[in-house]
């Protein structure tokens, strides 16, 4: 393993991360919310010193392998977030730095769990920050699974689900280069036309430009207590939903209109189970409510669509408090947590690709039980998925729930009852924000303890990462040679 | 498919069940409950009528294939329940037939779900063949792992964990014959041991005897509405205790034990498991209720001990309302019915052998993530584990895991709080019996909706045949030749 190296490609983020701390100085400075300039400055100032004497390092070799990117993207997210956290630390709106990194890595993971208890009381620049950090962590995770990773030019669809991860050992840093500028044009595209909407739909530009970014990044903080229900315009929760299910569609499928102007979403597998999941949860959550919460079936359908687009595409943003629904409701966004959006999104959780593989998989050895010697593969988009593919998303899925077992007992020891801890465990390995109970939409996390914190802190870094990425920097024979 | 065939063998199934219900007639002679004569002689009836009306059918071939082995295991399973139900419903101790359906249910099942408010007021006979029903239930899955499946000979344990069912195509009949001729011993060597150590501990014979057979199921039925906890003996807890752990082992162990005298438990590695999960738990549990429920370290040992060796084999006795624990101890407690006891015991679940070799498949697959090109076996107790049947491994697990959500759902539907739908469903599924919540351990089914009654039914089925053997007959190319 290449410690140097990879202790300067980490200085060379931190001195990105600098630059980019310059914008909300800058927002501070347009507001002059003077009390913000040191917070903002002390960050900065460590982020350049920091990164810049690690980037002095003189690597033997410029080599990346496996080992190497793994490191790299898992201390990458830490670090950026351990820096990012100063300002909210300096600038006194949180009472501990625990609580500061909590949110700062809640931001860059695109979660969205917050333990602020009012989030209009603090300044504009600290709330740019916030929502920023969800625009920069969904713009990371979009470059790391659809441009770092080796496999974007061949069965792509189907590998990226397995590669959310480590820069290959290959040379590919031209198709990087092109496939990164693609995506930087994509994304920023689809954030201008959010803003644009959401400001002709009578949100402030302030207000339009960070909750646009906590959108496309797929990770829900907000300048209001009430979120997007503070606005109560079916307007916006319309808007707002649309570009949720934009954010959590493969950011491939824009390539691919991009290249062939004619290309059908619908042709392709995951998007199609995507859109079906989305409308069943709303059909069923909107006829559940449609008595029990709300007396019109409209309105049902208006809160049900929202939640729901919400939730699956690991956003969290909310217009009602949905753990008052019914609990067949609220087990239907449960399990959503589980589900997410589709790879090569900014949305977290399991993903609706690998939900595809495995009912796909699980048709077939139930076939293959009473067929033992037929010979059956598993095809999507008209392409057979390799055996050690298939057997990589089962994995994921074992190590997913696993995971989700452990950390809620983990926090069910911190004093949480079983709902709370489950839903806050799902809630930030998923990267979704919210959960049910005590981490309800119109509740936070800041009242919990700080290993109960710490241990959350680890599901959304170990959830955004897509486990593995996390996981093997825990075994021994990881840091063997 | 030969239908034939499958319902001339169903029909020599209810003859048999015909022969064994005039067991409890004759303990209603002993008793003097002449209530309870007519019932019986009702139910005894209907199974020789139904049962040799089917035996007269002449099928054009005696060859049992796959899918013909699927049928009878899961129809037989089922019309047992059917005609066992009868007495319970003319008898009159249950308000309908679906009351007494879900009680037989979970009898054959070895569930001990109850949906009797009181069983202190049931007369003994129908006491009798509730817990009857665990014995026999338990004797029938061992036959079905151990003797009828087709892999007794070969890579006997591994394989055995992906073969509950069906009776193989090839000639297994001497073999079938000698295997269940020992199993047959075992468990009444077994079942007697048990009988006359709670006898000698001052349970009544009848007492005794019941508490035994719901013991060696792993069923739970109890003739006390306080369970084992009636008894309030340490002594009885420990018996209880130490039969429920041996039930919930691999009885080829005990095979082995009677072939070559010498053998060491602890070299099988599902065993050691089993037995470091039992360890770890009541250690943790102890250590979480001392102090928060209980104010002695003795205390506490012994309700964890007991707690967790019921619920791990999925047996479901009680002498404490675990209900009231710390949501730490109740979350370890959900988790236990996941696991279930070992592979080729009367347990159910999801069973240790599946865990273990899920966790050596996780921890291969990691390893792989940064050497990609290791090839790497996994070895459960020396034997490489052959890929297809680590596939069936994985996909068991994602089965169970998806049947649960769903379920859990559908019983929320009903009105569920979330807790009690999911541990009504894992408790159910796992054949557990009593969950949290509405079905705690104090608690009972009986106040359920009839829809819920049928939903916790087919999980008790389901769970009990280990899936595929159920899930199969609901795929439309089953049925077709």
């Amino acid at each position: 393993m290449n410690h140097t190296l990879i202790q300067k490609v980490l200085g060379v983020l931190l001195i990105c991360e600098g630059g980019i701390l310059i914008i909300p100085l800058l927002i501070a400075v347009f507001f002059r919310e003077s009390c913000c300039y040191m917070p903002f400055i002390i960050a900065i100032f460590t982020a350049f010193i920091s990164g810049g004497l690690l980037n002095c390092l003189k690597p033997e070799s410029t080599k990346i392998g496996y080992k190497e990117g793994f490191a790299i993207v898992t201390f990458g997210w830490l670090l950026t977030s351990i820096i990012g956290a100063l300002p909210f630390y300096f600038g006194g709106i949180l009472p501990s730095y625990l609580d500061a990194l909590f949110e700062t890595v809640s931001g860059f993971t695109t979660t969205g769990a917050t333990v602020l208890n009012n989030v209009e009381a603090i300044p504009y620049s600290f709330n740019f920050w916030r929502c920023f950090t969800h625009w920069i962590g969904g713009m990371g995770i979009l470059v790391l699974t659809l441009a770092v990773s080796p496999s974007v030019g061949g069965s792509f669809q189907v590998l990226k689900a397995e590669s959310p991860g480590p820069m290959s050992n290959k040379k590919i840093a031209p198709s990087v280069a092109k496939t990164a500028q693609i995506l930087y044009g994509t994304y920023i595209i689809i954030t201008l036309l959010e803003i644009i909407l959401l400001y002709f739909g009578g949100m402030s530009l302030f207000d339009a430009v960070i909750h646009t970014f906590a959108t496309v990044g797929t990770g829900g903080f907000s300048s209001k207590n009430q979120s997007i229900g503070a606005y109560n315009s079916l307007y916006i929760e319309i808007v707002v939903a649309v570009f949720m299910v934009m954010s959590g569609t493969n950011f491939s499928l824009y390539f691919h209109l991009y290249n062939k102007k004619s290309f059908n979403f619908f042709k392709n597998e995951e998007f199609r189970f995507y859109i079906i999941v989305i409308a069943i949860s709303i059909a069923v959550i909107s006829i559940n409510l449609f008595g029990n919460v709300y007396s019109s079936i409209g309105q049902s359908l208006r809160y049900a669509m929202f939640q729901v687009s919400s939730i699956i595409t690991t956003t969290g943003f909310a217009t009602a408090d949905f753990d008052l629904w019914p609990d067949f409701s609220k087990g239907i966004l449960m399990l959503l947590m589980f589900f997410g959006g589709c790879a090569g999104s900014t949305a977290g959780s399991i993903k609706h690709i690998r939900i595809l593989m495995l009912i796909k998989n699980a048709k077939r050895e139930m076939l293959k039980v009473f067929h033992p010697n037929a010979v059956m593969s598993i095809r999507i988009d008209g392409k057979t998925i390799p055996d050690e593919v298939m057997q990589k998303v089962t994995n994921f899925f074992f190590l997913f729930i696993s995971i989700f077992f452990i950390m809620t007992l983990l926090v069910a020891l911190q004093g949480l009852d079983l709902i709370s801890a489950a839903s806050s465990v799902a809630a930030t390995l998923g990267n979704v924000g919210p959960g049910l109970g005590l981490v309800g939409p119109t509740m936070n996390y800041g009242g919990m303890t700080a290993l109960t914190k710490i241990l959350l802190i680890i599901c959304m870094l170990i959830g955004r990462l897509e486990l593995y990425t996390v996981l093997v920097l825990f075994m021994p024979s990881f840091w063997r040679n």
